[in-house]
């Protein structure tokens, strides 16, 4: 549409869809796990370089994901598709090893904020760290590129504020830990856009152009695609998102979690940032999964269909 | 939160409520007048210092604004609140100037594409100016504040692109007309925030500096919150919004349309940009105006409740 001279932008992004874990994870009914190879095996082929297909996770803990194995093992994905899963500890990994050769990064996570850590893992921020020095180099050891997500980057829903610098520091240590990417996470939706323009400045400074930044915000408040543009103008390029939006943080009950990946690639692509991503294919992998699901879903696109620009100046 | 040393905001943002005309109009039930009395008066002490309160049309067109005059003479609206109705042509102005003392503004509209106009109207873009120079003049001489809206300004559902420059023509004709706001209407939901910042750029170049100048944004494809980033990034510190995000254009049905006033004020004010609003009270007035319609609204903060900064350095 309009040539924009003022808003500078990244020419492109990539965009991790999240959903497969993040998603499938926080559905009160487990999906079944043909219902998520077909899922999976569609969205890598939206164009989508980056899936996350799911975490190798205590099956008492969270049964939704206790078929980790068997989806690793039976999607069919592209050359060209990244395959991540996601490990919380040590024992993860092990059982993530035994598939090696079907994934190609992990995922690994603590948070920022001490009582957020507790609540989620039973262990201090530090613990977390002293173990993930070892799960991040024995991934890097067997050849998987390592993005680490810090939670409650922006804030924590018990403690209030996260210290900008604290965040920063587990950042660096978690690059020299051998993480290539570290994903700063808005757990709960507290970020804004002053805070994330200045975060992503920050964190580009702090932690050189070697390392991956991937940006993950929620739109509990209604603002997740604002703080998307205000990290592209930091120069951000890297994001994580929710087919269907599905999954995230439901803090309190009922409330929106990620932002929803059709959202994200509508406003990119109509700000001439692209993606590789086909929108009406990852519709119709939205759609697909309404339909397992068999309720609405939070993504505004999805309802609203694309954006039609019916004339010769149209994007 | 974070100084944000990069992003160059107003420090200030005047918001428009619209949620009595914008967002009772679309209701399929017509909400009884006295309901629409209590929650008009619920909002003018939330802060916010702008209502559009009702629209004089013709009854057989919205049945649900049938009762304009009564709501105008029934209201209880503090000093420095602005009262606003919105007029779709000269005999909606004439029944209005009878309750002449009930309120401060009109809202006058057309849009800036062709087709939309003639499924809203049944004129022509240039046969609603002609008639708009005639009420917008007859207002002023009744010494009413005039806000004109064009809507469809960044793309219209019927025609795709709509011209930027046919947009500002439209706009500084209407303020030669005697506006003093031009109000500029997403109506479709079809703004990207790059289109969004050149657009406000222009129109400010265009119009100077006496002139108003709003963004009435929808949140159709999620994207609300980040053209209003986008805006105020272009200086623009006046927007339009509905509390429990009602109404709106309903493209498709079961589109989302205006942006939420809480969601608006919530990212506002955690970016340091003051609106005067007390948001827990706004919030107080969604949940009067969601018991009154018995069914979840769209509003993000309404369901997650405003962020809690709980230490010392929250802001």
């Amino acid at each position: 549409m309009t040539a924009g001279r003022d808003l500078s932008l990244p020419p492109a992004a990539s965009i991790r869809e999240v959903g497969p874990r993040d998603g499938f994870q926080n559905e009160p009914e487990t999906i079944a796990t043909a219902d998520k190879v077909a899922l999976v095996n569609q969205l890598a082929r939206t164009g989508v370089k980056r899936i996350e297909v799911t975490s190798f996770v205590r099956a008492d803990v969270i049964p939704q994901l206790a078929d980790a194995a068997e989806v690793l093992a039976a999607i069919d994905i592209p050359d060209g598709v990244s395959r991540s899963v996601l490990i919380p500890n040590e024992r993860g990994l092990d059982n993530a090893l035994q598939l090696r050769s079907r994934f190609d990064e992990v995922g690994v996570f603590l948070s920022a904020s001490e009582t957020h850590n507790q609540r989620n893992v039973n262990r201090t921020v530090e613990q977390s760290s002293i173990a993930l020095e070892r799960v991040i180099a024995r991934a890097r050891e067997a050849g998987l590129r390592v993005e680490a997500v810090i939670s409650t980057s922006f804030g924590c829903p018990y403690e209030g504020a996260v210290d900008h610098e604290r965040v920063l520091a587990i950042a660096r240590r978690l690059t020299e830990f051998g993480a290539q990417e570290i994903a700063f996470g808005d757990t709960t939706g507290m970020a804004n856009p002053r805070q994330v323009r200045a975060h992503f400045e920050d964190a580009r400074a702090a932690l050189g152009t070697d390392v991956e930044l991937t940006a993950h915000f929620h739109n509990t408040r209604g603002q997740g695609l604002a703080n998307v543009l205000a990290a592209l103008q930091a120069d951000c390029a890297s994001f994580e998102s929710s087919f269907g939006e599905l999954g995230g943080c439901p803090v309190p009950p009922g409330a929106t979690g990620n932002i929803a990946s059709e959202d994200l690639v509508s406003m990119l692509h109509e700000m001439g940032v692209q993606t590789g991503i086909d929108l009406d294919a990852l519709l119709d992998a939205a759609r697909a999964v309404r339909a397992v699901l068999g309720r609405p879903l939070g993504s505004h696109t999805l309802v609203a269909g694309p954006i039609r620009w019916r004339d010769s100046t149209g994007g």
